[in-house]
């Protein structure tokens, strides 16, 4: 069984290959273009960009994720990947300096197109934005992401201590289980 | 003569028509739902935007704006507006804590659509982002940005003044002259 995952993030992969392989799916990464369009509702990012791929290939899916800081009002939500190319992660701990909440959730979505159908799936991890850079694994928001019930980032995680608890992997278990109940 | 124009922003309905007025052109505001893709260049968001529109509505156009500070590697760029209402302009400014390079640009895109052809107008101003927030006109980030050549922010100046100099004003003044060369 297979499934392809359009993505450029070759972190992305790695946790999609680890987490779908588990349950015997391989996972065929294709680099092409699609929409995102400009939504609070990350559920609706990813449905607009799921229905906005043509082509022959099934099933398959886009994962998109968003970093919700509370005392940031939900800031940077959906353009977390933005942001991170712009401000860093610098610029998230500048933003917080002297700010006592710091807590936070990462939320993603899996959207999936299996013969002409969509379904969507998705997980949240709730967390804090540590006070420093701490970590050198996963990528993005990791360094700076503390889960709930523990004192290390995302980024001080091996792979599989990760994909125990992250948004990702809740999402990308529930795909495989949908996949594997839905062989055609 | 009149134009439709998408919007749900009451500042920029108010400098649309003071500036279209003047060209003997009447602005008729539409309350309706656009699309936004997520971008970095500006004029691609606002093409999908037009094309998404349907209807019968015609000539009809979007205006969307970005501000791009250069300490910030072009933060907040396109999602200015998304910016504004989460970390608001305090963030901002807290973000420019201790920069000295406070250069920024505002740019404006108009694209209308007429007999089912898009036409784009776009119009730049450069500044810098004030050391705090000044005045109590225009919207969004008007009281934190000062145009090249002044020592008063945006929100600081009248309609008239902001509108001889604004990203808007030169985008819409492009717009006003093409529809007056152009009537149908």
């Amino acid at each position: 069984m297979r499934v392809f995952f359009i993505t450029k993030n070759r972190g992305k992969l790695i946790e999609a290959k680890f987490i779908l392989g588990k349950y015997g799916i391989e996972v065929i990464p294709l680099n092409i273009e699609k929409l995102e369009i400009q939504h609070e509702d990350i559920e609706i990012i990813a449905i607009y960009s799921i229905k906005s791929i043509k082509g022959e290939k099934d099933p398959i899916f886009i994962e998109d994720d968003a970093l919700y800081i509370n005392a940031l009002s939900g800031f940077p939500g959906p353009y977390a990947s933005y942001v991170y190319k712009t401000l860093g992660l610098n610029g998230v701990l500048k933003l917080l300096e002297g700010v006592k909440d710091r807590s936070a959730h990462f939320k993603s979505v899996v959207a999936l197109k299996k013969e002409d159908m969509i379904h969507v799936f998705t997980g949240v991890v709730k967390g804090r934005i540590s006070e420093d850079i701490r970590g050198k694994q996963g990528f993005g928001f990791d360094p700076i992401f503390i889960p709930e019930g523990y004192n290390i980032t995302f980024a001080e995680m091996g792979l599989e201590e990760k994909c125990n608890i992250s948004h990702r992997a809740k999402a990308l278990k529930k795909l495989a289980t949908w996949l594997k109940n839905h062989k055609s």
